[in-house]
C-alpha cells in the first residue's frame, strides 16, 4: 500500500489509499459466510495489543443483544483487541436466544483469535426480528485468519443497502512520530427486508487515556454522526467504536490539552468524512445536502435548525427536483422549535442570496436552478442572533427511496 | 337540500348532505377571480348575525400577514360575521405590502357585506413569497353576493393540491331544539409551486360563550388536527376557525358542564372527520393510516408515540408497498423519546398480532399482506404502562409524493 505523507508539522494529512489497517498493529478482513446470498457478510478487526476503546450507541430503546454484549466487553476494562461484525441479520428483537447467540459469536471469535472474551466486541446489522444463523457464523469464524490485512473486504462485509464502501485515513507527522487515524462505516440505508444500522469503526495507533478518548468521541459524534439524517429513523443497532492501540509509541495522552485538541481535530475530520459519505449514500440519494446555520445564540439552536431543514421531506424533494423552492426552507426554519427573529433571517442556496432580513430578494431563478444541478448542495442560513454555528448533512428524497423501501420482503 | 335527522335524544347524527351552510343563518360561496389559472380561488362565509369566534393558529414562527389581521379581528370582541379566503397565494413572507394587502382584503369584503372590518377574518393559502394580486381579489369580491348558499363552491375555492373537497355536518335534536355543527377543510398538501396550508372552518348555530368555545376548540384540536401528519412540515398559514352564531336559539352555554361536554363531543366528531379526510388526501396518498396507542402512562406519551409511528418515512413506505414490515414500527416506538418497557410491548397490524411482550410472534405473513391491501390501515400498540390512549392519522408515502413535490415551479 502506497502511503503518501506530506511532511508538514502538526497537520493532519489525508492518506489517499489508507484504511483501518494503516494505523500500526491493526489487521482486518471480511468474507462470505452465508447470511446474505452472495455478498460478504462477516468482518473483523484485530489489534496486536489491547486497544483503549470508546463507543457511542443508538438512543433507540430497543437495543439489540450484540450491543449489550459489546457494552459489557468495553465496560470490563475500557479495552478491546478484536471486533466481529456480521451483516444481513441485526440480531434485534430476538430475546434470550438472541443474547445467547451474541455471546456465542463473541466466544468463538475470541477463541479463534486467542483473545479474552471481554476483549471482543460483537456487532450485527441487517434484518430485525429473525434469529442469527449462528452455525453459519461459527463456520465463517473458523476460516478467519487475523494475519490478513484486507480492510477493503471488511468495508464490504459490513454493508447492507449501501452502494459504495466508506473509508478515510489521516496521518500527522511530528518531529519523531507518525500518528494515524482511520475509519470505515456503513450507512443508515434500510436493508431488504427490514431496518439496518449506521455503524462507524475508527482505528488509531495513538496512545491515549480511555477517559479522554471517550470524551473526544462523544464531542465529535455530536457534531458529525449526530448531524446526519437520511429519513429521521434511528435504528436499534447504531454504534460508533474507536480503538486506540498506542503503537505509535507516544507517551500516553491523558489531559484535555494541546495534544487532546490535535487528536480531537483528527477524529473530527475522520468522523465528518464518514458522516458525509453515509449521507451521500442515503437510500435513493442523488445529492448530498449540507445545511450550515450561522449566527445562532447557542450551538444547540444551530444544530436543531440545521437538522430540521436537512430533514424536511419538502426540502429534500425540492433538491431532488432541482427546484430553488426557498419557501420550504423558510417554513422549516419557522417550525424547528427554536425561537428566531423572522425579520433578521438571511438565506443562501449555494452562492445565490434568496432571503435577506426575512424577506425574499429578487434573484436569478436560472442561476439557482443551475446551482442545484450540482452533486453537493449547500444551504446557508444566518440568524443574526449570536455567534454560534452548526452544520448538518442529509440527502435528497427520490423515487428510488420509495422504491427501495416499499418493496416486498420477498 | 335534504337533511336527514334521526330523532334520537342527545346524540349527534351525521347529516349526509349537510355542510357549513346547514347551521341556521350561515351562507357561503366561492368563485374564480384569476389567482389560479382556472379553478375557483376566492371563497367566503357569512353569518346573518355576529358569531362568537374561536381560532387556533400555526405554531410556525413565520406567520403570514392575513393571520395577523384575522387575530386582530377576533381579538377585538371575540366575534366574526364574515370570512374571506383566497387560494393560490399564501400572502406569506410578503412584508409590509403583504400586511397592507391583507387589510385591504378585509376592508373590501367588509364593505361589500356591510360589516365592520373587525367582524371579518382574512385567510390566504398557496404560493409563499409572492405578493397577492390584490386587484384580482378586489374585482372578485365585487361580484360576491352574501345571499348565495353554495357551500360546495366554498369547499372548492379553498383547495390547493387537494384531490377532493372535505366536509361534514352533524345535528343533535333535543326536546325543543335542533343544533347543527358543520365543517369544511383543505389539506396540508404542498401546492405547486410552494407550501400550502391546513385550514379548517367550523360553523354552528349553538349559542355558546367565547371562553368555553375557545377552550373546546383548543382541547379538540390537540386530539384531532394536531394528531395528523402528512410529511411533518408545518406551514406558515395553518388555522382552524369556529363561528358560533347562536341562531339555534338556546340560552347561552357558559359553563364547563353537561352541555359543554355535548358540544365538545360534536366538535370532536367534526374535527376528527376533517382531520381524517385531510390525512387521507395527503399528497400522493393511497391509504389512510391510523395508529392507536393504548396503555400509556400519560396522554402526552401516547400522542408522541402515535405521531412518531405515523410520521416515520419507513412505516409510510412499507404501508405503500403493502409490506407488514413490523420492525420499522418497533423501531419508531423505540426512538420516539418516550420511555417504554420494551419487554411489554404488544403490536397489531389490523387484526394480526405481530409482537407480544416485546418479541415477534409467529404470524401468517399472507394474512398481514392481505390486510394491507385495505384503504384504511390500523396499527395498534399497547405499552402496558397505564390507561391513557391516543390516536394519530397519516398517509402512506408513494412515488406520487416525490413526483408532486420534486416538480419544477414552471
Amino acid at each position: 500500500m502506497k502511503v503518501q505523507v506530506i511532511p508538514k508539522k502538526e497537520k493532519w494529512i489525508a492518506v489517499e489509499q489508507g484504511n483501518i489497517c494503516t494505523p500500526k498493529g491493526f489487521s482486518a478482513g471480511g468474507l462470505h459466510c452465508g447470511i446474505k446470498r452472495k455478498r460478504k457478510d462477516l468482518g473483523w478487526i484485530y489489534s496486536e495489543v489491547p486497544a483503549t476503546a470508546a463507543a457511542v450507541y443508538t438512543t433507540n430503546q430497543f437495543q439489540a443483544p450484540p450491543l449489550k454484549v459489546s457494552k459489557e466487553s468495553i465496560n470490563t476494562n475500557g479495552a478491546l483487541q478484536g471486533v466481529i461484525v456480521n451483516s444481513g441479520n441485526a440480531n434485534s428483537c430476538t430475546g434470550k436466544l438472541g443474547l445467547q447467540n451474541a455471546y456465542k459469536m463473541r466466544e468463538i471469535f475470541a477463541e479463534k483469535a486467542c483473545l479474552k472474551e471481554n476483549d471482543v466486541a460483537v456487532i450485527s446489522t441487517g434484518v430485525i426480528g429473525e434469529q442469527l444463523p449462528i452455525n453459519k457464523i461459527v463456520a465463517g469464524v473458523e476460516s478467519i485468519s487475523t494475519l490478513v490485512n484486507d480492510a477493503i473486504s471488511f468495508e464490504e462485509a459490513i454493508l447492507t443497502t449501501d452502494t459504495f464502501t466508506k473509508h478515510i485515513c489521516l496521518q500527522l507527522e511530528t518531529e519523531n512520530k507518525v500518528y494515524t487515524i482511520a475509519g470505515a462505516a456503513k450507512g443508515s440505508g434500510m436493508v431488504h427486508p427490514k431496518m439496518a444500522t449506521m455503524l462507524g469503526f475508527v482505528t488509531t495507533d495513538i496512545n491515549i487515556h480511555h477517559d479522554i478518548l471517550q470524551k473526544a468521541l462523544k464531542e465529535v459524534t455530536e457534531e458529525t454522526f449526530n448531524m446526519i439524517t437520511v429519513d429521521g429513523d434511528t435504528s436499534t443497532n447504531d454504534m460508533v467504536l474507536v480503538l486506540a492501540n498506542g503503537m505509535a509509541g507516544n507517551k500516553q495522552w491523558t489531559q484535555d490539552d494541546d495534544e487532546y485538541a490535535l487528536f480531537k481535530e483528527g477524529l473530527h475530520i475522520v468522523c465528518q468524512s464518514l458522516s458525509q459519505q453515509i449521507a451521500r449514500d442515503g437510500e435513493g440519494a442523488t445529492k448530498l445536502i449540507e445545511v450550515q446555520v450561522n449566527g445562532a445564540e447557542t450551538v444547540h439552536d444551530a444544530q436543531v435548525i440545521a437538522k430540521t431543514i436537512v430533514g424536511s421531506s419538502l426540502v429534500k424533494t425540492a433538491v431532488f427536483g432541482q427546484d430553488p423552492n426557498w419557501g420550504r426552507i423558510v417554513s422549516a426554519l419557522g417550525y424547528s422549535g427554536i425561537t428566531i427573529n423572522t425579520e433578521k433571517i438571511k438565506l443562501k442556496i449555494g452562492p445565490v442570496l434568496i432571503v435577506e432580513d426575512g424577506m425574499p430578494v429578487s434573484f436569478c431563478e436560472e442561476e439557482a436552478k443551475s446551482y442545484l444541478k450540482n452533486e453537493k448542495i449547500e444551504i446557508t442560513v444566518d440568524l443574526h442572533a449570536g455567534n454560534e454555528i452548526a452544520t448538518a448533512w442529509g440527502c435528497d428524497l427520490s423515487y428510488d427511496y420509495v422504491r427501495i423501501n416499499a418493496s416486498y420482503r420477498t
